[in-house]
């Protein structure tokens, strides 16, 4: 299973990578012509990285039918035949012009993520008849994951556990939450974390992950994760805030597994001392919670009823009230991951979604349990044909500090 | 000048902070009347942040003249005269109505950050007869920092010099370039870095700063940072890549100043052993062009001809092949800096901007010299009626370790 252990023929890896490229790139392809697109112009940083394998300044020309081509701004780069180096996106359409290629009548351009402002350059620069999103269509390209990119989480979420495990020991007496977190950033960055942190929303700032203790998981947070916490300083209110690590509290550790470009999402629970009975039966709930999960959920499960079961669950154990929050309660139990943090699909009482083959998704039911701190795990799981596969392998038990 | 180590009277310093978001707002109010603007509607953390002092998921709703009104979606807050929860923004124009405020004929929408559909989503709501961009008048207000805002510069700018004066004992024999960031990391951290780094536009993806050494400082970038650096992975392309820390080799220091909202901007340069002479001669250099900067740069000062001096004095000594580069070379001196690292003004050769009163900025001539690493200094400035403050302070030489 140790993929980063495996020794790699990098010749054939290059091959390997390669034949994925063009796997991803004819699924986006495919799901243009769906649409009805002619092309699409990508210049997101995530989407570049996806269709290509590196990150440039500039744009991708992806037709529903034929070559790829990069318009690269920067950096300088070796030209060829599918590269070319260009100053300012109005030059591509004449370089089309020049190719004999045919300028898109339907052109698919990034609506959910560029700004307003790129949007209105690029549409006046090739002044098609009609536009359309390619941000949605990016999106459920990215939600099935190649050979490759599975490879990738594989790799992450063995550093992942690898740092996990060495969390532990860092405890000192007295810590407060973020003294302990900032000696657990340093754990992941030295197991290979890159350290950004990727979500879809440009509102989502988060640094690294969060960590939470006592009181502070009760603090509702403005943005769309799970939890909450105050944070360090008004303009980032997330996580931990300063607060000691007393006797009795739980800490959560819900780090983001960014070895790689593709982001494993793992929570374990931590303890100092005993914790109440509470505490206790309401981790054992969302262990059950993933059990279930592993022995139900397959091809074809509906993303809603994951969601409907696990509300279930809490009410038949009387723990609804500390489900997902108590103050601020998240409506959904969990949510793809990839090069982003927040991918299709979402665990949520109306998704439409239901589980497909090579979808990669994180399961977090938790609860907060007021004065003592967040409890309950998440992990990573794949959809293959045969189930599930839960990636994120690492103690599951409260684990004392 | 240590704001950190004042007492602060706290009756006093929420005066302080009222006055100064009245201040603030009452800036953004005079740009939108001046450019014709009904109202703007904000939406983007950045801006919540510098209007109220506070991060929202919602919208804030700021008419040319009158009362500023917050719709909050998330967190759940108490609701008072200026405070409204909302569900979705489609709700406003009602609450609006009711209230007997009229709807804006000319609304502003933060085109330069939100997402084209949003922006749709928004229109759709409002149907205004006209819309215009909010994020340009946002960003020339921030330009002129107000009195708190400078405060939260010099309580920063204290912070990181502290975290850079536990940077040189860190270093260990053998370290790479990443091992030893790491390690700096973790000192900005522990000092209060609140890790988060903003910038403008949506494709600056980097972690908390960068650390180049040898070889690696010669790599273009894809991003309009100064330097550049291979990074650690395809997916983050700047910065520390796993090189060995040689003697004979620089190691130039740019982390972020994120100890407040407001940013400040300092490189700092250390070596191992003795550089070529040619390293010396162009880090004495960029000590020349800031000491230039200081003695000649005041309120009227064009920002094109800072960018201009310092190519010159490149060009003088011999040493403009090395200068803000080599394979690639960055066309700016320095930068305004605040909530985001890249603000208004731009030290470029074809800047239009003029230093006015209560700017912030950083002026950081760099040199990269090959197979050695880079050398220079970046300090972040305060424009003032006297000239200019340095507010980065800390040692200025090439610092051994």
């Amino acid at each position: 299973m140790q993929i980063s252990e495996k020794k790699i023929n990098f010749a054939n890896y290059f091959d390997f990578m390669d034949n994925d490229l063009k796997y991803r790139r004819l699924r986006v392809q495919k799901l243009l012509s769906e649409a009805g697109a002619d092309a699409c112009i990508i210049t997101t940083n995530v989407n570049i990285y996806y269709l290509t394998g590196k990150v440039f300044t500039g744009f991708i020309f992806l037709p529903a039918e034929g070559e790829m081509l990069c318009f690269v701004q920067r950096p300088v780069v070796i030209e060829d035949e599918f590269t070319i180096q260009i100053r300012k996106p109005e030059e591509i359409p004449a370089i089309l012009e020049n190719r004999e290629i045919a300028l898109p009548k339907t052109l698919y351009l990034e609506s959910g993520q560029i700004t307003h402002l790129e949007f209105l350059r690029l549409e006046a620069a090739f002044h098609p008849q009609k536009t359309g999103d390619a941000t949605s269509v990016l999106r459920t390209a990215r939600m099935i994951k190649s050979p490759w990119e599975i490879e990738q989480f594989r790799i992450s979420a063995v550093c992942h556990s690898k740092a996990y495990s060495e969390i532990a020991p860092l405890f000192r007496e007295g810590m407060t939450d973020i003294e302990f977190q900032i000696e657990i950033e340093r754990v992941m960055r030295r197991n290979g974390s890159i350290g950004i942190f990727r979500a879809f929303g440009g509102n989502m700032d988060i640094f690294m992950g969060s960590v939470l203790t006592g009181k502070n998981a009760e603090t509702p947070s403005p943005f769309d994760f799970a939890l909450g916490g105050a944070g360090l300083n008004p303009t980032v209110p997330i996580g931990a805030c300063g607060e000691k690590i007393e006797i009795g509290n739980s800490v959560m550790v819900d780090m983001a597994g960014n070895f790689t470009a593709y982001m494993t999402d793992m929570t374990r629970v931590f303890a100092r001392g005993k914790l109440p009975e509470i505490a206790y039966k309401a981790h054992n709930l969302s262990i059950a919670m993933h059990n279930r999960l592993m022995s139900e959920a397959k091809v074809g499960t509906s993303c809603a009823d994951i969601y409907k079961f696990s509300l279930e669950m809490a009410e038949n154990e009387g723990l609804v009230e500390y489900f997902m929050g108590t103050r601020q309660q998240a409506k959904f139990v969990g949510h793809g991951v990839g090069l982003e943090i927040n991918e299709p699909p979402v665990l949520t009482p109306r998704s439409k979604e239901i589980l497909e083959p090579n979808m990669v998704f994180a399961f977090e039911p938790k609860f907060v349990i007021p004065g003592v701190g967040a409890v309950g795990n998440e992990n990573t799981y794949l959809v293959s044909n045969n189930g599930l596969e839960k990636i994120t392998k690492f103690d599951e038990e409260i684990i004392s500090i």
